[in-house]
């Protein structure tokens, strides 16, 4: 991992995990929908704001994932925000398709633990 | 922290962090917009579960805090979703007041880092 290529004016407001990591929420632009969670080091946001497509670390497989390079279920890249401690990132996106591997449009939508009655 | 006390099918299910913690995503109910993110542990999603306000694991001053306690912007939660491999949670909320301690509706609100043209 990297800071070398991404806007350091932008790198140094980052807050990042022990890993080097910061949390981005995905939501998508026309529904409002939270989508599903995923983590970016400085080096996937670079490639992020270079190609307007989501891309992501990979904490399982450690690589950068072009999300939807396989399934085709891509996210073009609408607007990026940072919260007001620096430690999250805000993704608003064009989901194409799924957003999650399941098939689901997003990664909450199978597991209800819990509503107010 | 102890997951003593939150119902063990539902702990068996929570992928944590090394430090025993879940990221929470927190959307308004109404608005669908997404406030903030958080973190809880097993006793935080237990309180927060048992009273229906949102109750997180605060990293800096290590220890719980019941959203809008102090401030009074409290969070009644309406729906707590868990995504498809454990390890993220999304709660729904009516949002009291500002969602940020800046003031401001949500913590994304002021920094706009980029946007599509």
């Amino acid at each position: 991992m990297t800071t070398a290529d991404l806007d350091p004016m932008l790198a140094a407001r980052l807050k990042r995990t022990a890993d080097g990591l910061v949390p981005v929420i995905v939501q998508e632009a026309t529904t409002d929908a939270v989508l599903m969670l995923a983590w970016m080091d400085d080096e996937a946001l670079r490639r992020t704001l270079d190609s307007g497509q989501a891309t992501y670390w990979s904490r399982s497989r450690q690589s950068y994932w072009v999300k939807g390079e396989t399934s085709g279920h891509r996210q073009a890249v609408r607007e990026v925000r940072l919260d007001c401690d620096g430690d999250t990132i805000l993704l608003k996106v064009d989901q194409t398709g799924a957003a999650c591997h399941t098939g689901t449009t997003t990664c909450f939508d199978a597991d209800l633990i819990w509503e107010q009655r």
